[in-house]
C-alpha cells in the first residue's frame, strides 16, 4: 500500500545503521561523553557557522521542547507560541505538566507574526493587573510550522527583534528543520537560525534518524546544571552514543541536507499532481507536507489505496488530509499516486 | 476619597468580628474540626437543599480554584473554561502549576455557551489524534463572570446537560456567587446549582468575610484523601475556626442574602447615574460590577476624586474601567459619585 | 476539659481583635499593599535590626515553607532538612509537590549539626556521580525544632557558616520562633536570626495570631517575581489587611514577646510538675512543647480528663505524648494537671 | 584499555543491529502501533506465563520509574522504596518532579525486608497525624538491587504479601532483570515476578539493546490514558518500532537468556580473581556487579589500565569501586584482568 502518512514510517538511512554496526563493539563513555558525541557537536556547531554553541542531544520532539522549556523558563513564566502550536495543542500538556503556561497568541498559517508579538509583549506590560498574570518569558516558534509554512528571513529578524527589545528568548522547533532549509522557497539559512535564536533543535527523527534531536544554545546560555534536570525529565539516554553517531553521519559529507532536498523533490513533484487534478488546497506550503482539501466520500476511496494523514474537518462533506514526503520517499510513489488519482 | 475599586476594600461585616470576640477564647480543635465549622457546614447544605452535600473551607479564590481543579482532574486531564474565565487569565499560572493545561474556548460577554462547548467536546473526541492532546477533563464557568454577567437557568442546565454527555464535571466559580443570586435578574437560586454543578464554591472574601471561600461538593464526589491534599496546597488552616465562625455567621439569619442586596442595590443607583450621564457601557451587568468606558483625560480626571479599576484599553483613547460595589458600599458614596460626575 | 492538645486551640490575642475591629470600615487597597502591612513591616524589621530586609505576610506555616523553599531552590535543586523536619515528615508532600527533593539528614533531638551537615555536602561535591543526584539548594531547620529544642548561637553560627561555604542559603521555620525567643535557656536574639539566616519566617498562627505568618528576607535576595509567585501557589490573600493588621499589634509594644513569656512561664511550671510526679520525659525542651513518656492505660485515664497530642509510640506499652501551652494557657490550668496527675 | 565500568559501555548485540537493518525500509506506523511491538509483546507475555499482561516501551530507565510512579500513585501518595534506592538517590530527583514523595525505609544491601515494610505501614496508619503525611501509594523494589543483590521468592512473596494485605502495587524495577534470572543463586523466575508483583520491567539498555525497556502490567492495572501519559512526559517515540524491534529479537530463541548468562559467567571468574588476590568485598553479589574495597594508591594504580567506577568512600585510605560485566563483556578481558592484578 502507498503511503504518505507522516515523515517517521521509515527507520534510519541506511549510512546510519552502518555507523552503528562498525562501531558497535567500541567501549564508549555513557551520558554523551563519548568521542562520537564530541564530533557530532562539532560539525553541527561548523553548520551553524556559531563556533560556541552548546549541543546536546535529545530522543524526541516533545521531549526536547518541554526540557528546553522548563529549564529556560522562571518560575512565573510561561512561553508564548501560536494557537496552533505544537506545543499548544499536540504534546498531551507536556510543557503544563512542567508547571509552565503555553501562551497562545494569533497565527497565521501556523506562523505569529512579529507585530502581533509586540502588541501581545506590549499589553501585558502595559496591564495594571499583569503581576496576577503569567509572564512571557521566552518565545516558541516551529520552522516549518505545523503547516509545513516557513518564516522568511525578513520575519525571523523581526520577531528575534522584538524578543530582544523584551529581553527574553527566542525558541525555534526545527523538527523538520531540515525540509525548511531545503525548501526552494526559503532564504533562511541555519546560520540565520543560529544568530536569530537563542536556542533551536535541528530535528533527527523526522530527517533520517531512528530518533535523536539536536538542542543547540547559540548565546553562551545553556541553563545551569543542564545534564542533571535532562536526567531528571527521564531524558538522559545511557548509551548517548545511540544520538551522537547518528547526528555524526547526517552532519558529515552534506548527508542531512542531501537527503532533505528528496523530501523537497518528491513533496513539489506530489504538489504539481493534486494541482493538475484539481484538488484544492487547504493551504500553500513548500516544504514536505501537502494539506488539501477532500470530499469524504472521495477520501475514503483513495483511503483504500493510499496511507495519509486526517488533519481536521473543513465542513459536513469535507476534510482536510495532510500527505507527507520524507528523506525516503520513492519518486515512483508519487507517481502511482498520480495514477491512482 | 470615594472608591469603588474593588469588593475587597473593607474588612468584614461587623457581625463576624462580634463572634470572632465572642467565641475567641473557647478551645476548639483545629484544621476544620470544630464544631463552628460543623454548623455552618449544615446551614449551607440546608441553604442549599442538598443534604448530602460535602463543605470544605478554603481560604482565598485562587487557592479554591487551584485546589478544585488539581484534586478533581485525572493525570492528562484539563479543565475547559473561557478564554476571559479567572483560571485562563489571572491567577498568575496557579492551574499550570499543578501540572494541568486551562483549555481555553471562545465566550461571549465572559460566558460559555452550551454549543460552544458541546462542539469543542466533539471535535476533541473526534480528533484522530485526540491522544496526543489534553483530554477535557472538567468544565469551569465563573457566575458572576468576570464581566458581571450572569448565566440563566435555562443556560446552566443546557451546560450541565452537555457534561453529563460526556462524563464529565461542571464546576462553578462563585467567588461572588452572592452578588449573582441577589441579582433582580437572575431566575437561577443556590438549589438550582447545587444540582446542576458538582462542585461549586460560595465566596466569601468578596462577600463580607475577611477570608473564606466554602467548597460544596454535590454528588457525593470528594476527591480521595481531599484534606490531605487541602495541606499539601499550603492551603489547610491550623485555626478552621476563623473560616468556620464566618460562614456560620453568614449564613445565619439571611445575612449573606442582606448583605449581598446591598451591593446590588447600590449598584442599580450606579449604573442609572452612568446612564444618566450618557456614559457609554462597556457591556451591561445586572451585578455589582460595572464596566463603563472613558475617554483618557476623563479617566484622568476622574481619577484624582475616585478609585476605580483600570479593566483594559478601549482603543487608543478610550479605557474601560470597572466600578464595584459590595455589601459594605453606602449609598451615599453613590450619589457622591453622581454629584462628581 | 483542660487541653494542652496544642498551641492552636484558641482564637486571636484580644487586642488583635480589637484592631481588626477599629479599622474594620477603612477602605485599604489589596494584596498586602495597605498602610497596615506597610507599618507591621516597618516594624518587624526594626526588630530584627535588619533595616534591609524584605517582608511579606503568608497564611500558615506549610504554605510559607512550600513558597519559600519552590521559589528560592533552582531547577534541580532540593532543600536539606532534618529526617525529622516538618517538611520532611509531616506537611502532606507539600515540598514534592512543587518538584523538589527533601534531602533528608541525621538529627538530634530535632537538630541538625554544622559537622553532619558539612559531611553530607562534602560527600555530595566529591561524588563523581553527583550530577545524576539533586543538588542540596538551601538548609532548612527550625528554631524551636518539632521537639521543642533549641539552637545555640554558636550552633546557628556554625550551620550559616556551612552554608556560606558551600553558597547556599539558610532558611529558618520559625513557627513557634516566639516561643523559642522567650525561653530562659536561649541566647540567640531575633538580629542574631537575621543575620545568620538568609531567611525565615516569625510564626503568628501559634503565637497569638489568627492566622499568618511574617517572611523575611535579609540578604536582599527576594525571588524574582515573588507576589506573583505567591499567587500562583494559591497563597496571596486579597485583604491582605488580615496579616498586616496582626503582625502590626503584635510587635507594637513587645505584645509578641510579652505573650511568647506567658507559654514558657506555663510550660515551665508544667515540665516542674512532670518532674515532681516522676514522669519520664521523651526529651528536655526548653520551650512551650513538653514530651513525656505514659504507660498507656495511664495515657488512657488521663485523656479521660485532659487533651494532649499522641507524639509516636513508645514501646508495647508506652506512648510519648506531648503537652503544649501557649500565649492563651492560663496557670490555674496548668494547676488542675498537678491535681490530676 | 580494559574496561569494566558499567554494563553499557557497547553498542547492542549484533542480531538486533542486523534486524534493524533488516526491517528498516518497511513503512511502519507510529508510536508502537507496529507489528513488530505487537510481535515483541506477544513474547513477553508467554516469557512471563501472563497471557493477560499489557506490555507498554519505554526508552531508558529513570523515563520508565518516573512514567509508572507517577501514573500509578494517587495525588497525595508517595513511593515506599530503599534509603539506597535508585530512584531515592539516581535519578536527579526525577520522582519529585512528578510531584511525589520517596518515602525511604531502611535496608540491608539495598533490599527492603517484609517485615521493615509491613512495620513501616502499620505504624503510618496507626499515626493519629497521617493525614498531614503521604499516604503510602505504592512499594518500588530494584532486582538486581543497586548492589547486584537479589530478592529471593520467599522474600519477595512476603513483600508482595504486605502490599496487598495493605492494598497498595508492588513495582519492580529491572533494569538489570536478565542478569538477575540468569544468577546462578536465584529461584525467581520471569512467571514468579509477573505473578507477585503489580508491574515491573524488563531492562534492555543494560542487557543487550541500544535502549529500550519493556513495562509490564500485570493485573489488567495499565493508568487511564497511559499512551498520553507517556507522551506527557516527553516519553513516547514517534518510531516505536526501534524498540518493538529490539525486544522482538531478544525475546526470540532465548537470545535475552543467553546472553545474560554472558555476564553472570565472566562476573563469577570476575569474583574468583578477586577472591585468589585477596582483595576485601564491600559485598557479595551473585549478578554482573561486584564491589570490591581497594586501597587508595592500588586504586589509582589500577586505574591507568582498567576502567571501573567510584561507587563510595569507604574510609580514608579505602574506596569501594565497582566491576561490572554485560551480554558484551569477554572472558579474555577478566583474565587479562587476573594478569594485572
Amino acid at each position: 500500500m502507498l503511503s504518505f502518512e507522516n515523515d517517521y514510517t521509515e527507520g534510519a538511512h541506511p549510512k546510519i545503521l552502518e555507523r552503528l554496526m562498525e562501531t558497535n563493539m567500541e567501549k564508549l563513555s555513557g551520558y554523551g561523553s563519548d568521542r562520537y558525541c564530541e564530533s557530532a557537536r562539532e560539525k553541527i556547531r561548523a553548520a551553524c557557522g556559531c563556533p560556541g554553541a552548546d549541543v546536546h542531544f535529545l530522543v524526541g520532539g516533545t521531549q526536547t521542547n518541554e526540557v528546553v522549556i522548563a529549564t529556560m523558563l522562571g518560575s512565573c513564566e510561561g512561553v508564548v507560541a501560536a494557537r496552533t502550536g505544537h506545543v499548544s495543542v499536540h504534546e498531551a500538556g507536556a510543557i503544563e505538566y512542567t508547571g509552565h503556561k503555553v501562551l497562545e497568541i494569533p497565527e497565521t498559517e501556523g506562523k505569529i507574526g512579529a507585530e502581533t508579538l509586540r502588541a501581545y509583549l506590549h499589553t501585558f506590560w502595559k496591564d495594571a493587573n499583569h503581576e496576577h498574570m503569567v509572564f512571557p518569558g521566552m518565545v516558541y516558534i516551529s520552522h516549518p510550522t505545523e503547516y509545513g509554512t516557513l518564516y522568511t528571513k525578513e520575519e525571523l529578524k523581526a520577531i528575534s527583534e522584538v524578543c530582544r527589545e523584551y529581553g527574553i528568548p527566542l525558541y525555534m522547533d526545527g523538527a523538520r528543520l531540515g525540509y525548511g532549509l531545503a525548501s526552494r522557497e526559503t532564504d533562511v539559512t541555519l546560520p540565520d537560525i543560529a544568530k536569530l535564536c537563542d536556542v533551536f533543535y535541528i530535528g533527527g527523527t523526522k530527517v533520517g534518524a531512528l530518533c535523536g534531536e539536536a538542542v543547540v544554545f547559540t548565546k553562551n546560555n545553556t541553563p545551569k546544571h543542564f545534564m542533571s534536570a535532562v536526567k531528571r525529565h527521564g531524558a538522559l539516554l545511557a548509551k548517548g552514543r545511540l544520538l551522537g553517531i547518528q547526528f555524526d553521519v547526517l552532519f558529515t559529507g552534506g548527508l542531512f541536507q542531501e537527503i532533505s532536498r528528496n523530501a523537497i523533490g518528491t513533496a513539489e513533484r506530489l504538489k504539481q499532481v493534486f494541482h493538475e487534478k484539481g484538488c484544492r488546497f487547504y493551504l500553500e506550503s513548500s516544504t514536505n507536507q501537502q494539506f488539501v482539501i477532500l470530499e469524504n466520500s472521495q477520501m475514503e476511496k483513495l483511503a483504500e489505496q493510499v496511507r495519509f494523514s486526517f488533519w481536521e474537518t473543513y465542513d459536513e462533506s469535507h476534510t482536510v488530509v495532510r500527505f507527507a514526503t520524507s528523506w525516503a520517499t520513492r519518486m515512483e510513489d508519487v507517481e502511482k499516486l498520480a495514477e491512482l488519482l
